[in-house]
């Protein structure tokens, strides 16, 4: 069957998104297809053997057996024998078996159960690809995006809430945001990457078989799980708890909320009518089939999209939290999956890193921009300052200015300065705030001032 | 890149549940794949050519052609030239017109956008795997329900509710649920699949384009899209009204809820503790990699699972329904994922196909469960036929009798025949009442005449 | 208990959304309330002693003496009794009962198990609400879109895709998206509604109880169905097959969706810088606590919102589609909450109802928007008419004119004119064609037809 | 409208869950409901009026009125002034400063956006909700299934896996499982709750009207906040970053699936043909309400159940998460649902601990289930010690041994002493390893050993 190609696979990471990638294979393909589990599954019969050697119960020879074994196993032959005895760890440890000594033999899968495999191997796959793939990634998206922060934290750019222009930001505090919440979720991923647990406890969690040999039963499982820089699952039945997971994914998912919320953003102020930012078009690109002129926010509409194809698998997750007595295998086939999620978030994240590096800003349509409302978002400084000075009902008094300001299509500032009740109270205003009447463009609080320290903060923690 | 094997894919769907079925592969391969997806757009420009031919706006000769180059179209030389463009559909039309002479060559995607050969595209493959494939597969399963249905509907089973004992059905008439559960969802998926839209009408749904050539663009649509027995979507923008799909997907789920129920019954009927069903074991089969004894229904807890992994794939296509104005794209990677609910479907459809064909029953179980709890389910005809006989209080007395009952470990029937109170009613019992208190086997209403309705039912308007 | 006010209940619907919503209260109560629910559920138990006494089981007089009892049962006094034995509908059972004489008692509830009460009560519920307020409700929101549609069908409105200017359409146009989405979704939810199922068919579904009594207890569940206007379950256990309730619930997601859709479109028209579209605002109406300049869409952004509070709801239906044998009770708790889908809907239907029928529009800022990219959108049709006059690779060559156009600041129609290498094309365009380049605002296709063809269809169908 | 009494909510959190449990309201009340939001929110106010007087920017006076306004405010009158406005904090703010004087008012709400109020209340409420009632109740339950764990450590019960025997456990050890997972639970909502941000930042997150009086509004806003017990969001827009509470309705929703999966434990252990536990029944209480003899798991389905209708709560978290530029109102109505998942979870928790409080636990049950398989489950340590004392093919001999037990009716252990091949390993085995093999109830490794470690590791952590 192995010669089926790309293109009669079903799922669009095998033929598009991953499969495509040879960048981010021959980083990720170790924890994520069906050959990095299989070699991670040998290599935890292998560790278990290294410590029964350790531990004098088998020669160090046998375990040097075991180990040389492990490094040959290929997925396509521990198939074929499972395709004979319809179990997968069976057929693996059959297939190890079959390398090595008659007196090596016992001591492959001595005293394991099929999940102290699964799991521990799972386990190590997931910690590993967050640690050494999925968090340098998002940390490399986070460089970007610090880069970007601080080139444009002057640049004045309307805020907006509703959809409405509210009052003025720069461009630079806007992609801040996202550093900080990004850098939240790394750290997240992190943790739960790094509290990832295994199990070396047997069918059902009691160290039963292990207890035959060995008085510390927990001791052994600690050493074998140590051998893959794990620790154990405080309590394990069958298979680990299955919090630790949960968490794992959760932290892929709120972080893949992160980047789906900043290609929304960058697609909006994409917009023909905005036009703030732009997706860098290469040469030949090809906007539209029948419209030559579209310059679509593609790839930012591709992260939301992927976004919504994974986000919800969440629900799978939190399906797989309940499993009956000692285990059902309900969540077996289930848990297949989320590797998926993992190639999910890590291609997304290298597109987003893709765009965000050449992303094209427009200061001029930003102010522009800026200018439409013909400073209307004075009405909120109005309002503050006027309550401030004593106006007893600065709100309501501002907000009919606005309107005569709309009817008029006067600048409000004008229709402010000339409103004959208001004089007594503009005259104990300060220059400073006199300006920021005059110049709304002022308005922008600390925002280049926050967006240093935000920025500062994550770098300090994370870069 | 295409030299990956199958065990380099990421979705368990390429290397596990789809990629080894070589006789699913053969007649699904078309509607799932990515090759089948070039096909079948491929298909829809032909489609559109021939039309154009038969109109008169280019001549039969330039049909052919395309037809001809459509036919050679590999998935291989278009993912090339979308490497090098980055537009999907216009590396299609690139890839075509290459095929083709100069003359032809305007005559290719001519007034189309992509999406409408997406969408259409889409439409085609979704009903025609409904209709070749799924259903079909679904309608085996549903024979093999039937037969199940018929060979034990008068099978004495325990009634379950909570899990506890309640009144005796039988096993026929436990599985009769499952044909009528299944025949409606069969029903859905089909009308789903008959009422799959297809679209011609341009880059924002208003024939803006084919309504430069045609007083009767729709008329044009119309023709095209029956050329892939396809309607067109009342009213489409650059796609077609999303709730086909919608519909279509969930019809989908809910189907697969029926078997993930079905699953679940039969793996807890076969706990140690029931044992009433089995799935048959080969000879060679391992059940457990440590415990030699084990007969896991693992077959049964993979649909469970299949199930719980495919499901929330709803919520996707519930997010995809939204789309703004005249369509963004953020529905386009999500949506490349919903053939994999096909699959995931179908090769599951396959699976229980598998075991439930070949299902162990144990009648003796059935019957010494059903001994169980020693009568104590004559409580519900007893309370019923002493209110119809005018006991006042029938629920409260026949409660504390079977309290009494557990008590003294005295079978119901002996307890109620004992009481002194009772006799004035019993005595107004007919003998065919009284049958039914000394043996409640007889209890089963009409179970067997309801199961051999339901499955004629079924039979004669599916099978 | 019952003395807690509006504002200390947890649920949104109940302090705010609904709770406050007394006209709407008034028709939706008894579907959607405990009270509501309870009086159902006592309608049915009078609706089986009604076919008793039809069929000679009991007198009249018992049947008249339960339906009276029926008519005064309160809500209270069934959780009072509730409390004391700890199950629903033995304690409205046992209410019914002590407000009839004690011949009439055991015709009560007679052969009934709690769910044929419970499920049969739904059933109507779910019917009736939707037959009644639902689909009305939507039908009048359908009304307002259809008006809306007829009115703006000539008004010029750019087409956009991905956010940037596509080609034309009318403002009508993109409205009768909705009346074809919604319009389908109306029908689709009918269809559930007339198709909810009872069942009378006791504790297992096999007829235990009632076949003691009847010979056709089939007949007696069809006839006590049809006095609640109800078909029966074609197999039952102790609950309905859960696929009708399903896809009931799926057509009222499914309608969510597209009034979520039409909002975001609605909002995102009202943007500062698109400014096409508003919701009307009253006198005294604050739009935010700071900015009193503020006009926020938060009508809209309320509809969106509702939508993602609901939709995920599905999973829990889906989940209940699952229960053991013949049932299990974890879809008890659940399915309680079903009712709150439909409030949020209606709520929902009724703000959008609101909003669309007052609706701004600004048929200045369409036309400016239209106008600002100066004409590219003649850059499709341009492609178009080129290709069909024999221009070998049109595409590549006006995706170069645009360009041109958008270097030198040059309308595109001016630079497409002006080009040399086309003048032998241009020649051949007939005058309708060349106006459509020369005023791209004529490029609107079949826009105003297509809209009043939908309209009427739908009109037609449902209004 | 607030005459509506308990039965006309639609919510059933609010006639029935939670509405009627007094006790619960008592505590919960100030977080949950509509009464409490208000409150908090006018808490906010007053925090924020204590801090300009602090730094002199009003007198105390005026701080003192602003603390007793607030303590008056009623939901109602707020709720009337907003039907007027159409705008929930300005009516807010409206009726305080309605009730302080002139000289006050414009310290009301001084510099401040609504979203500061509505952000940083709901952060004070959901951190008290976590660290004042939620926690303590699941501790409340830990301690209960500490207990029980303890009592029932060297109670043996078969371990079941995939629904079959496996190997032994002891039932203190299965209900160990549980205290581990709600341990970590427990501690991941508390870290969750003790992380929860406010903001005082302003319309756009720039302090742009408070940096207007305040030279470090990054103090002012982290004094105000101290009031309330809160940090700062490191970055905010209008509202504080979303994934704060993203992790702690995270750490609710995980922690309901680890009570979800004890109760399905529960009920199926509750099974008729098992039998090993019991819900306590109260004297009157009613279990179905014609099968007089049922005793239904229904607590324990209500726990899965309630786990059905809020898991999929979480789909609307991760929807939340998105918020256009400085923020859309599109979380507004959505997130005021999040109390009800609290509300769920704390309400299920008490059931649960009322339930656990006073299990039945029948050993007999356990004992005669664990004999049922005549000692096959002597396979997994009869494979493991031939293996260990050097056969070579170990599974596959005891795999023959387990079929040959079953088709003879003998146990395995008989058959398997009874087995030539084999005595050459046995006689090398040791005493205590032949005592299992002859009595596998000693098999059940260190199971209480590791109850006692698992129960005094939470201990010490929580309790």
């Amino acid at each position: 069957m192995s010669e089926r190609s790309l293109f009669d696979s079903v799922s669009p990471l095998d033929f598009r998104y991953y499969g495509q990638d040879r960048a981010l294979q021959e980083v990720l393909d170790p924890y994520v297809t069906e050959r990095g589990r299989v070699a991670s599954e040998a290599m935890v019969e292998a560790a278990a053997t290294r410590v029964l050697a350790r531990r004098g119960i088998c020669s160090q020879a046998v375990a040097d057996e075991v180990a040389a074994a492990v490094e040959q196993i290929t997925p396509e032959e521990v198939a074929a024998e499972e395709a004979r005895i319809q179990h997968n760890i069976r057929a693996l440890v059959n297939c190890i078996q079959r390398r090595v000594s008659e007196a090596a033999r016992p001591y492959v899968h001595f005293t394991l159960t099929s999940f102290d495999v699964v799991d521990t191997a799972t386990a190590w796959r997931l910690k590993q690809a967050a640690l050494r793939v999925i968090v340098p990634q998002l940390i490399e998206l986070q460089r970007v995006l610090i880069d970007l922060a601080r080139r444009e934290k002057d640049t004045l750019q309307i805020g907006r809430t509703h959809g409405q222009h509210a009052v003025p930001v720069t461009f630079g505090f806007a992609i801040a945001e996202y550093v900080s919440r990004l850098g939240t979720r790394i750290e997240r991923l992190r943790q739960a990457a790094e509290d990832m647990r295994g199990k070396i406890s047997g069918a059902v969690g009691a160290y039963n078989a292990s207890g035959l040999f060995f008085d510390d039963p927990v001791g052994f499982e600690t050493e074998v799980l140590a051998e893959l820089d794990l620790k154990p699952s405080l309590h394990s039945t069958q298979i680990v708890e299955a919090e630790y997971v949960t968490d794992y994914v959760h932290a892929l998912i709120s972080a893949f909320g992160v980047l789906a919320n900043l290609a929304d953003d960058m697609r909006n102020l994409q917009r023909t009518e905005i036009g703030e930012v732009g997706e860098a078009f290469e040469a030949q690109q090809v906007g539209s089939s029948t419209m030559p002129h579209k310059r679509n926010p593609w790839n930012f509409e591709n992260v939301k999209s992927m976004w919504k194809a994974f986000m919800p698998r969440m629900i799978t997750v939190y399906m797989d939290q309940i499993s009956e007595h000692q285990r059902d295998l309900t969540n077996s086939a289930s848990a297949r999956f989320i590797p998926e999620v993992i190639v999910g978030l890590v291609s997304t994240t290298r597109r987003l890193h893709r765009i965000m590096s050449r992303l094209v800003t427009d200061k001029e349509r930003m102010a522009a921009n800026f200018a439409l409302t013909q400073g209307m978002i004075a009405a909120e400084p109005a309002y503050i300052l006027l309550a401030a000075h004593g106006h007893p009902d600065a709100h309501e008094a501002v907000r009919k200015l606005t309107l005569q300001a709309q009817q008029t299509g006067r600048p409000l500032g004008e229709v402010l300065f000339a409103d004959q009740e208001l004089q007594p109270y503009l005259a104990q205003f300060t220059e400073e705030q006199l300006a920021v009447l005059r110049d709304p463009a002022q308005y922008t609080g600390i925002a280049a001032r926050k967006t240093e320290l935000v920025c500062e903060y994550w770098e300090r923690k994370l870069v």
